[in-house]
């Protein structure tokens, strides 16, 4: 980022203050003088940084309650946007009431659906409570802030408890404690860095097979590190498949350039949609400890 | 399947009459004496099948609004229950009103909240409506017969507008004509068909790079048509990945068996999950075109 630290950097996030993505953006962009907005749709975001409005966009890219991850690519590619970054957040959810509520006063919980399911095994023992699900985890806090209702609880983060005013009486009620987000900053414009160490693209290739054993051979036989791959469904088009890859690399170096031009002409479609520094870490140390 | 005509078979299936899985399971049983019972968990359903109270049990697989699909993979290793066959369903949201209710009636709208984003440019005609997310998108047609107000509609499948009574208003509002959920079948005993011609597997490949090239490698080199890959985070480990792979076989062809067992003694991890015979269609059309 090159912005003067006078000007505030205009910062697209979905969601809302609050939720897992506003998280995202809190540590990604900390100790930057950051000047937010929000978009409860993804295309709201993408739309926002491919016009310039904003700088940089914030959005979940895996393991996400909004579902539509596919529709993140799709949209990132249809706005010709990059990535210039990524950050992981750890789910932990928390059980958020209003201030000096107690756990005996509890009746209904708000969430969002998966919310509600993920914590499963913790309202198990409550099964009298009444669960209602909502739009998303951050709104639920906001919702149960509004309803001004010591009865009420919500299941969000302990960013949303912050936002909204109230106090976190049960932490990490979430089944699975060891679950991360992962969340992709874009960009207009491509950035490149000499730090940068990981590049994701996309591609589809030809419909034969063993069409991707031989993508998955030049980076093999570069000695290039794939740490993710995905398939997903091209849209419209059951049964074709776009592939989403992540390798480490940085562009400036000439031969990681050469095995990507050798690679992208035996593709149908191919796009590097950017090269950036992997997160590391930061406040969560698992992750750190899990990359050796 | 083996069980005679007039003993019905016991079947668990995932969500509640009228869900996209209920779709899958009708289709998929055509014809045969079935006797349905409904879990609101997926472990309910494989639990079910585990434990033999169910015969068969139905899930989605991929592309659902239920969020966890990573866990319905968890849930059939840890239950050691096997793929008997899959089931695609297009995704058809439908505005389903009470009946005889008009189009300038409606104020309000309850479904999931992803089936409510899926439908987000229909909704944007209709900005004066009031959303409500609800627990499913067939909960959301149970809901909206028993409040029994005609100001009220919900976004969900036709089946659910045939199970709770109620009128299809307006047919496929969805975004994205072209979406279809899988499902599996599952069962806790392997069944073996001379028709199955597809193979589910899960591996863990070594952590050192070209790993899954090699794997691929003996895809590749054997002629065995890959027809899906997908990596998935392993609970509990960030950073290390399950791969869930479809090939196109039978396991009864030595040569596919053998091709296996020689890959199985390169991975950490290694479980055929099932082989079936691929969904090629029904009421599908679209499937069977893009199959080709």
């Amino acid at each position: 980022m090159d912005a003067s630290e006078d000007m505030p950097l205009n910062i697209a996030c979905f969601g809302q203050p609050g939720s897992y993505t506003y998280e995202a953006m809190k540590t990604y962009f900390a100790g930057k003088n950051i000047l937010p907005t929000y978009g409860s749709h993804f295309e709201d975001v993408v739309q926002a940084v491919a016009t310039r409005q904003a700088r940089y966009g914030v959005l979940p890219i895996e393991n996400s309650s909004t579902g539509g991850i596919t529709d993140v690519y799709d949209l990132i590619h249809r706005y010709d946007c990059c990535v210039v970054g990524e950050k992981y957040v750890k789910v932990e959810h928390c059980l958020l009431t209003l201030p000096g509520a107690k756990l005996e006063d509890i009746r209904e919980v708000y969430s969002h659906p998966q919310g509600l399911n993920q914590c499963r095994s913790y309202l198990k023992h409550h099964s009298e409570w009444q669960l209602h699900p909502y739009f998303s985890t951050s709104q639920s806090a906001e919702e149960v802030q509004k309803m001004g209702d010591p009865h009420i609880a919500a299941i969000a983060n302990k960013t949303a408890a912050y936002m909204y005013g109230l106090d976190v009486l049960v932490e990490h009620i979430n089944d699975n404690t060891m679950n991360y987000t992962r969340f992709f900053i874009i960009a207009a414009d491509m950035e490149q860095s000499p730090d940068a160490d990981k590049i994701t693209l996309v591609l589809t290739t030809q419909h034969r097979p063993g069409a991707l054993y031989h993508v998955l051979g030049y980076f093999f036989y570069n000695g290039m590190n794939m740490t993710h791959l995905e398939s997903r469904p091209l849209k419209g088009r059951p049964f074709e498949y776009f592939f989403h890859i992540d390798v480490m690399g940085n562009l400036r170096n000439p031969a990681t350039a050469r095995v990507l031009r050798n690679l992208a002409e035996h593709c149908n479609y191919f796009k590097i949609l950017g090269n950036y520094v992997s997160d590391q870490g930061g406040n969560v140390d698992e992750i750190r400890r899990h990359r050796g």
